[in-house]
């Protein structure tokens, strides 16, 4: 069992701009003050959910064991979909089971899920249309705080857990965002590849590019492969927009081949 | 009176771009570090108080009981205008005296609300450009810090109220904001309706539309009606934007119709 | 020596869509929880260091002494650039050895500058692409929670100090941002002026314009110059946006006149 480090981290589609995420936050802070809330980020195109598991799971292991990662991305409300608390990796995460989770579920094989009891965790009746602030945010909120325990929270659940795409493992994979620096960020793991970054090249919108190790190794305009800070390969421009040089963007393919350059 | 949670939650139209907000989070940190921040939203359109007025009247009850609510939206700098510091249903606000916490008074016939006496929780003298930062927030903080009573922020003060829209009685409303998904949030209160909502349709931009409990009882691609997150009515479309689908935004009249669908 | 007094400012142009900055924040939360941290600006334009620089400068002073700013703005990754911390004025900066803390440097002659010995603070081996949060961070945050005393971070190292614009001293200064109000911010301190503000005109895009000292002083629609919130002159329209009505942006020349109006 993890000790509680008193953090929660929130994650949702549902941008700044609209007060829902304050409202998110106040249902936490009501129920428990003395809580550390630090948002992930709220900027997940709508209902993306692959890209929100994306950006939890790669962020996760940076905060302190312990920590609650609220993720709300999609949630179905008022239909059958369970809200889910899942135990993985010294870490406690909840969101709602649509396959968000799948790669924190596949990382650790001694996760254990629990489908949250809203009668248990509830603000009393939750609405029936912002289950982000009247379930997913208490029910966070209680287990940070230690007020309700990880097994009390609901009965355990077999949780819904999308398949990696086979093709990942060929090294090849896909472009999962566009950073504001232009950044092309793919989902292929540096730690899948059967060579050293140094003996790699990658193959994307017909063109070949060497891989580097920093940005400074590129030169002034040049396209070049290297690991992301999630770990993935992407492919950057330095002092340069990359995915305006290369024309591509999200779900673009890549390819990593060996043999280096050229 | 009401006990202190030490959160001041902060609503303004400075945007978070610049740093506007936060030198006003410095000058309360500098003046009272234990206190908890919280933005409610910095999005707010310049000047629109009537739409902060709203956000924050929807979004108090999620706080706990005795934070402060720090609204900053055209504050008439240097102008007659108050600052306004009002203990309304267990909460604190404190705001410009232009009518955004009308809603707020409205809803607490015993509120009270005091005229912030500059020199006494100033930083000395205040620029005369940035009230928010030199005058509010100072207020703010050493109020939710128990620096300073509510009765010792200065004298009492009949507040500017605007009258609530009188057609809002007959069950007509205005679309008071587009939210990030294209939802079509309205002012009229789903509690002011003479009907259940099941029992009801809603007119807007000519069409006529059903009024749902949640938005899985819509169809994909239906607009609907349903209650808003602020326990309003607003209008919706299952996996769709509808404003765009129906070619209206902020300022729409809608009216809710008794009888049903259709 | 200033105590610490446990806040961290956050400043960089990470933009908060992407999820760098939370995993700074977590890095910061891992080592010490206890930690204050708050968000000055993730808006910076694209290694634009030198607004960076303004934005810090002109904040710092509102927040706590012994205060930490990290400041994370083209770190020139892997390179020979040094990590920087500053003890200056009372608080601490944490920033690339680029010129980004000139205006803080500048402004105190008893500056103490060190170059962080990644060995000594980071997290292990740091990542060869985000030094942000694998060597500035953990940086920021052993110095601020005093687990790190700043004489511990690193050998004693002379910063890269830009030289001032020799032409503020003739009361000519540029635009340095356009705030969400349409506001021309420069980086003409106030101070610098030879006659009060109420005798200068400001002369910008052709055009004279009067000094006031409020927004208040101005007619409807009418463009002026006063001091902005970060205590240089500004060019601001009084209920519109003075950036289109005069048709400049950042980098715009203004002549700060003595003699008043006209």
């Amino acid at each position: 069992v993890s000790e509680l480090s008193g953090v929660v981290t929130l994650l949702s589609d549902f941008g700044l701009a609209d007060p829902y995420v304050r409202m998110m936050k106040g249902a936490m802070l009501r129920q428990a003050p003395e809580l550390r809330l630090v948002d992930l980020t709220h900027a997940v195109p709508a209902q993306d959910h692959e890209l929100a598991g994306f950006f939890v799971f790669h962020s996760f292991r940076f905060f302190p064991h312990g920590s609650v990662h609220l993720c709300v991305v999609d949630p179905g409300v008022d239909s059958a979909r369970a809200a889910l608390a899942v135990r993985a990796a010294g870490h406690y995460f909840v969101a709602p089971d649509n396959g968000l989770l799948s790669r924190v579920l596949d990382a650790d094989s001694k996760h254990e899920a629990r489908a949250i009891d809203v009668e248990r965790v509830g603000l009393g009746t939750p609405s029936r249309t912002f289950h982000g602030r009247d379930v997913f945010a208490p029910a966070a909120a209680s287990l940070a705080s230690g007020r309700t325990r990880f097994e009390e929270l609901g009965p355990l659940h077999a949780p819904l857990c999308s398949k990696p795409a086979p093709a990942a493992a060929k090294g090849e994979g896909h472009v999962l965002f566009v950073d504001r620096f232009g950044n092309l960020v793919s989902d292929l793991p540096a730690s899948a590849l059967e060579a050293p970054v140094g003996d790699l090249a990658i193959e994307i919108a017909g063109r070949r590019l060497r891989v580097v190790g920093t940005y400074a190794e590129a030169e002034v305009g040049e396209c070049v492969g290297l690991v992301s800070s999630f770990g993935t390969l992407e492919v950057a421009m330095r002092e340069g927009n990359a995915a305006q040089a290369l024309g591509v963007g999200r779900g673009a393919t890549l390819r990593a081949l060996r043999g280096g350059w050229p």
